[in-house]
């Protein structure tokens, strides 16, 4: 298997570049200085993120279809969660010139797939060298004239607290099987690429008051969205058993409690949405509900049956 | 002085999204998942480009503020480069723990002040976890209806290809001046944040048949542009004399050829640019001309007064 280090950028480019196909939108694509992309509108949303080796996947626990993938997915997931329909993306690979070209490839690979999945395309790139492989994706979307960005901060007392999902906390379910060395475990797959319904987040989930995505587990990110729309959040147990449910036996066979899965798990990349009474469309189910922040709240305050919960979802420096 | 090991990613942000202002069209501002950027039309142009450490700057011989400034340089130029005004950018930052948090403000100044020169807003990023600080840039403008995108591919036999900067090499000559451990070399400021006049991209630039950017050296670049156009430009050994002339005391002094600063500087960012015989606008001065390309001709043949020139610029990986 050949190393990209003799490889001039031009042949790394020729292996990569054919994994990208462009829709009609694009009127110049890779290989100038920039691309050019035809927007639906002017009111462009714009997001990225990157994957880092060792911090954010390690090798070979995770394939480099899965790496792009979830380069891709991470990046969808936020510009979906504005309510917008992502469009194009770019992405910045460095990569240790030890680095065999089949990694890149499958990395491209991956990483075009999901996009085309959505109809989006890849439309411009940069190879560089690090010696830790890191993918550092940028996605944009379009908002059109009329349509407002769904934010963190619209929440209300009284609107329902409701997930894009039929399962939650797989990626932690996952990420624990991985690290238990256990790479062919059940939810391995949705660790290292999650595939949540993007199109809720630019389908039923415009309907929504305010909305995310889950990047850094319910917890932390519905206290962000609390803390945003300066409302408290209560999150109820009877309608999340299932989830606690269904991981049980992934979590028992690792001495683990599923609940700390389907409260912390990262990375699902599900839409998280706050809809009015009565108002939570299909794809969308309940997971808790909106009210009044008290005098007692502090910021982003989330709970679980009115009890605070421990544990804090993920950091990445402490 | 701290290290950002022991800060939240909320703490973290404080301290660096004040650098960040945004203009009157910057609808939805960092925080949320994605940001808005109202677009002068809905064509949009976009390009990133990634910096690391160790690669592409060492520490200390850089500082925080010029790895900030040269992120922004290098995208906004490719961006300048195809006729279009950049408008916002996002950016993506890696760092160990160890990190001091002075080097990320830092970092994000340069980025931010160098922006706003331009007046590009900094809409978006994402901070993450890396055994190397790396920056990738992502920047994105737009075209008017009635505009097209200036290539690498229209410069035709007869045009004057011309340079948008007084003076080339300086970059190079800082790199060999830094290298030798000269940190205070007189060229070493320009190597570690090169501020070329980007406007004439999107200004004088427009009148021209092709354009690219130097990123990767004048006979690199130029051969790409001859390659991209179906031509070979013949550089003209006059015209460029008064800059290996200005670079000679620095040359000599490491015992280097000053003309190869001059035909292989990478990292200029200047605007390189083929325009009509008797075209060349202000700001750009004429370095060669644009011929037929002849039957012995290979890919993308850049001759200097008719003769073939050594060296192939930079490369990522060989």
């Amino acid at each position: 298997m050949p190393s990209i280090a003799h490889l001039h950028e031009s042949g790394l480019l020729a292996a990569i570049l054919p994994h990208f196909a462009a829709g009609p939108e694009v009127e110049l694509g890779p290989g100038d200085d920039a691309a050019v992309v035809r927007l639906p509108s002017s009111r462009l949303v714009i997001t990225t993120d990157a994957l880092v080796e060792g911090a954010d996947f390690l090798l070979p626990a995770t394939s480099p279809e899965s790496i792009g993938a979830k380069a891709a997915v991470q990046n969808l997931a936020d510009v979906a969660a504005m309510g917008a329909r992502p469009i194009a993306v770019v992405v910045a690979l460095s990569a240790p010139p030890s680095t065999q070209l089949a990694v890149l490839e499958g990395i491209s690979r991956g990483l075009a797939d999901r996009c085309a999945e959505h109809g989006v395309s890849v439309v411009g790139g940069d190879l560089g060298r690090a010696d830790q492989l890191s993918i550092a994706v940028t996605a944009v979307g379009a908002l059109g004239e009329d349509e407002e960005p769904i934010t963190r901060g619209g929440a209300r007392p009284g609107d329902v607290l409701a997930i894009g999902a039929p399962l939650l906390g797989r990626s932690a379910a996952g990420l624990a099987q991985l690290l238990a060395g256990d790479l062919s475990g059940e939810h391995v797959a949705w660790h290292n690429a999650p595939a949540p319904d993007l199109s809720l987040g630019w389908g039923a989930g415009r309907g929504a008051h305010a909305m995310m995505d889950l990047s850094d587990g319910l917890v932390r990110d519905g206290g962000r969205l609390a803390a945003a729309s300066g409302v408290r959040i209560d999150l109820s147990r009877a309608l999340l058993a299932a989830d606690a449910t269904a991981l049980a036996p992934a979590a028992h066979a690792l001495a683990a409690d599923p609940w700390d899965y389907v409260l912390h798990s990262a990375e699902e990349h599900a839409m998280l949405a706050a809809f009015g009474p009565g108002g939570v469309p299909e794809g969308f189910r309940p997971i808790g509900r909106v009210e009044e922040r008290r005098p007692e709240d502090g910021d982003g305050v989330l709970l679980l049956d009115g009890a605070t919960i421990s544990g804090q979802g993920w950091e990445h420096f402490v």
